[in-house]
């Protein structure tokens, strides 16, 4: 590691809004407990979710062209952009902060949409963006019931929530976010 | 046409509880009622109308050795078994019933999922298929008022509702579901 952890959150907490760096702070907080409760490395989990939204206040030209010029998922670059960050999240945290552990750069990577085959790193990191203690949307206390006793619980209702919110709002549906409900709805099947 | 528009409707109805046969009534009177209004063939529309369910009641290892042994959409034998009935449909409609119109095929191929880039006969059948007068569902008059306006903001609060659906019942939801609606939402923007 080129950095320091107190030296990450130095250099990630100066990249985002106050309010911003409390959601990470919280992040790292319900990543932590998760890990532990599910048996994750609670380190792994610390480090993924301090870095998890470090491109996400970037300008979003920037964002665009990070994808672009280091041949990164090109098809986010048609779905929102709000999708963007945690795939430039992962490469920057890679190139400028020398994060090499590929399972952390993972769960950055899929924080947002999840994946088919999420790993445990990949849940915890994306079921805590959910739940953590300053989170306030619809069912959030739901999500967090059911992250006590099950982590593909949680994540499917988080899930379910970004699918029922872009239902209302009429906005185009990422269809991984789709893939990753229904590839946990058949684990726990 | 091997068949005369009676001897289909013997056909067909005498293959379905009389319950779903009136379904299909509805479904036709609906699809005449919207190709007028939007501008596609109503003599398709009938044909495609009167057809859709044809295989909707055939013993669900029959619609499966259909898909396998035609080498028909292998894809859909990993998702729900409500599906089948579509594409197995299209097939029988040809083998069985000498429909050789590719544009009616593909409307009752994809009158349960969509498809990316549905033609408008597509667009008819399937929200036909929502709104014919026997259907009630919560929010089914919603989508009634929106067929008045525009086939496609009517076909999105249908498709929108099978999510709704599906998210509730904890099912798997069918990516091509997903993708149809992003598409129309797309065409609409």
């Amino acid at each position: 590691m080129r950095y320091s952890r107190d030296e990450l959150i130095k250099a990630v907490s100066g990249q985002m809004p106050e309010k911003r760096w409390k959601h990470t702070e919280g992040v790292m907080k319900s990543a932590v407990e998760l890990a532990k409760r599910y048996g994750a490395d609670p380190q792994k989990a610390d480090l993924a979710a301090l870095m998890h939204d470090v491109a996400k206040f970037w300008p979003i030209d920037q964002q665009e062209q990070v994808i672009r010029e280091n041949h990164l998922n090109q098809d986010l670059l048609g779905n929102d952009k709000q999708l963007w960050h945690a795939e430039v999240g992962a490469f920057v945290a890679k190139r400028d902060y020398g994060i090499e552990d590929e399972e952390i750069l993972d769960a950055i990577r899929y924080h947002t949409s999840g994946r088919i085959g999420m790993t445990m790193l990949d849940k915890v990191i994306c079921l805590a963006d959910y739940i953590e203690p300053g989170r306030d949307f619809p069912g959030v206390n739901n999500i967090r019931k059911l992250a006590n006793h099950s982590l593909e619980e949680g994540l499917i209702a988080g899930l379910d929530s970004t699918i029922h919110f872009l239902l209302e709002k009429r906005k185009v549906i990422y269809p991984l976010t789709v893939l990753s409900r229904n590839d946990l709805i058949r684990q726990i099947k």
